[in-house]
């Protein structure tokens, strides 16, 4: 029976970038689903009263070399992003529209790569709508949709899945009740879902 | 010419102990050699305005999770202390103690194994002379020479490096100027002194 990973994640997070990288790898080394559910973080931080990473001094000067190391690891582009930290709600509601449209996974990664490796401003509605294009959507059309109701109805629902399900950051993995924290819980995902960890 | 990792670590940490029962394998690998460094995280926290994880609620709880799966990948023994936070003070200087004579590594796996597996108080004299002696140290002797001034600098030391080198957590691993910061770090460490990173 094939099993499903529920994957919160924020385009405003380095590790959200970089798992989302290798997720899709994953899933098809376990038999396993995607469920891409973008969400956001900042309301993570302000319920759960945790802080981003890089609010610790001495831990945003080491997490910015450790994401180059991660990079490095996976063989994927990464520069750290001019502005940051961004407003990523636009770009979390166009990954929704797009998921609509059935491009979630296409263009939510062409959206991380112009964010975390190409130095593009995702928060711009033109840059959004320039990366629909590149996966063969109708940015305007794209744009239009991230004003509906249902879509920013579903961005709201789900950052309160993640926090209802005891999330704190990002990214978040969930199959079943179990829970993942953390681009460099990938390992330890895998060999759950392989059952190598009963 | 085989690398030098300086490992800082803490006996009240769980991801320390996960760390340490990992890192002698990881070290034969890679053909390196492991600097055992204890030190006081607390001070570290102290100097950083960093917090233990727990002092996240939400953290907290899924770090007990998390912890237990860890020992079940690694195929390592754990069960979560019943004291806890640990005053870790006389345990750390009797790792510094037991280096001194010879048996620092295999005394500090036996310490951390008996906090975190064992559910011993390794803040207690009586159990750090026992500890001491299931290694084949004598273990008054080595109480006495926790009170000795050069062993508690070494503790102060070894803090205090940690802190200049820009560690806010444990384990905290050194290679030259290059830092890993985790449990979870250990696989990046291993590619980085295979010299896949560079």
């Amino acid at each position: 029976m094939s099993k499903t990973v529920d994957f919160f994640w924020d385009p405003a997070s380095t590790y959200s970038y970089l798992a989302a990288t290798q997720i899709e790898d994953l899933a098809r080394r376990c038999d396993a689903q995607i469920n891409w559910k973008p969400f956001l973080l900042g309301k993570v931080f302000e319920a759960t009263g945790n802080k981003m990473p890089a609010a610790l001094p001495s831990k945003g000067k080491y997490l910015f070399r450790d994401a180059r190391m991660w990079a490095k690891l996976y063989g994927v582009p990464f520069r750290f992003p001019k502005i940051f930290p961004l407003n990523s709600v636009l770009a979390s509601r166009a990954c929704l529209a797009a998921a609509n449209q059935g491009k979630g996974v296409e263009f939510s990664l062409a959206l991380l790569k112009a964010y975390w490796a190409d130095g593009q401003d995702p928060s711009q509605p033109e840059v959004v709508s320039a990366i629909a294009g590149s996966v063969g959507l109708d940015g305007p059309a794209l744009l239009a949709a991230t004003q509906e109701p249902a879509v920013k109805d579903a961005l709201r629902a789900n950052t309160e899945e993640a926090i209802r399900r005891g999330a704190f950051g990002a990214p978040t993995f969930y199959v079943d009740e179990e829970m993942f924290w953390g681009n460099d819980r990938l390992g330890l995902l895998e060999a759950y879902l392989k059952g190598e960890l009963s």
